[in-house]
């Protein structure tokens, strides 16, 4: 039941600036369309980063190729529905399937397609899920990517968007991949967390959304790191990194630097006066050096709503 | 993994100007969800028609209540997810679920749903996917109406829709429905087809949907008859109705009146010179005493797409 069977390859691709779930569903959704009898293969929409390179390399797989926009091509998108998060060339003719676990963003398609979403802790623990449906084992490196994939969106099994569910499939990955749960995680945890080496500009844009609230461009990045210290001394280049982006036409661009263990965030923003007291409003305080500081790790699910709500509202 | 869970009841509802399969899924979508551990309750968005109301009956069923608007109840959609095809009164912040088999219409939610959509012949047949991928056997009785849901919507297995997949579940429902298929779907297609005592207004009006092609509203009915000659006595006082429609803004509508069994439509249009330009561009003919014939029978695959097209590209 996954879209129409032609010869043609489907391409299987997660959003731009991929995360570890992005690529690592890509990966399987190729691999659960191949078993189910179609001809699918997996692309990224943006570089891989250093923690998927290390999942990637841990189970034994290339990075994806880079999605080549051609204009018959059918797509799968993964780990994301909303256009404006869509690699760049995609048309929604195109769209003959969609496995997510995102909001709904407003995707029109001029055919019925395949659309699955549910409001769990990863893209992947739904492809698990559709794994199991269809009575079919992903292999031992599928099951790592995937395993991947649930851990890293869900640092762990401990953001508010993992489900007893996503504990559960997490569980029976780490059995089909052979490794230990809690050992793996914490070391693709510490990759993730790993900036030293990377640049100012990379750290804001290699996990950043576009949103459109009632038709306001907000940008919305995130950093996930092991104790908040670790950026202190590139703070003023990502700041600057965010000023820059304003004069691309957003209205407000925010950051969220998260400590995975504490489960706190210091969620940065610059943008225009209106815009920087819609999103004081949002999260019910001031600006302080630059940030509120919240109990939340969770943009989808914490920073997403209540920001288009206070947007809403104007 | 339906939506959260809380102690209020779940609204599943189908969309407005409710036919068969919108009524039938809201019951067995309903039933689903309390198997499942849910409080849910069916609901309509408008009156049931003589088929359902057929169908409904044969297997025991009270009509389902009417969809009282109240800002926090959780809503289930089915059978569509088009925002002007849900009933009034339905904001985005209440719908935790979708089960449908239609186009992707630009829904946007702020938080995650469960969301399922599969290009299959009716909404039924995914909700029996869903009940089988939970091991849940439904009723006798529900088994009887998701049949007639899929019956309805592919003209007793007979639309270009319809997939070996709705044929293979048809015939098991109908085994659990203990009804032989043949002959109860063509006593269904019947109640479907008659017309006599229905005012031109409610032919027109019962299953006409709402549709914004680049920014152009467009409505499109259809009536689904044994053979044309059943609506020929009508036809003027049909024709005015839809001009009627034009008055409340939109730039076309158009009414398929098809032939079950023939696997014909006559494409009748009014509205603007433009739009009658691209309709008949659309469909790649002249209108003659008012309408264009086709061998086509769906709207959502043979008519939707196709002027969606020609409006793109006006």
């Amino acid at each position: 039941m996954f879209g129409a069977k032609n010869n043609e390859p489907i391409y299987v691709v997660g959003h731009k600036n991929p995360d570890a779930d992005a690529i690592c569903a890509a990966i399987a959704c190729a691999e659960l369309l191949c078993d189910l009898g179609y001809d699918a293969v997996a692309a990224r929409a943006g570089e891989v980063n250093a923690e998927t390179a290390f999942a990637l390399s841990h189970f034994g797989f290339e990075h994806p190729q880079p999605f080549e926009p051609s204009s018959d091509a059918a797509v799968y998108l993964v780990d994301h529905n909303e256009p404006s998060q869509m690699a760049d060339g995609i048309t929604m003719e195109q769209v003959v399937g969609v496995v997510d676990h995102h909001r709904l963003g407003g995707l029109k398609t001029s055919a019925p397609i395949y659309f699955r979403a549910e409001p769990l802790g990863s893209t992947c623990t739904v492809l698990m899920k559709i794994f199991t449906e269809n009575k079919i084992e992903p292999s031992r490196e599928v099951a790592g990517v995937m395993l991947s994939g649930i851990i890293s969106d869900t640092l762990l099994l401990n953001s508010p968007t993992c489900t007893p569910f996503d504990e559960q499939v997490a569980h029976r990955l780490a059995e089909l991949a052979g490794v230990e749960l809690e050992h793996y995680g914490m070391e693709l945890l510490r990759k993730k967390s790993e900036i030293e080496d990377v640049p100012a500009s990379h750290l804001l844009a290699r996990d950043l959304k576009e949103f459109s609230f009632a038709h306001h461009r907000v940008a919305i990045g995130q950093v996930e790191l092991m104790e908040f210290a670790q950026i202190e001394p590139k703070m003023d280049d990502v700041l600057a990194e965010m000023e820059r982006l304003l004069d691309e036409g957003y209205e407000l661009v925010v950051l969220m630097i998260t400590e995975i263990l504490s489960k706190t965030s210091r969620l940065y923003a610059v943008g225009s006066m209106d815009a920087l007291r819609v999103f004081e409003r949002a999260f019910e305080g001031k600006l302080e050096n630059g940030y509120i500081e919240r109990p939340v790790v969770s943009r989808k699910r914490e920073v997403v709503p209540p920001l288009e709500r206070a947007f809403m509202e104007e």
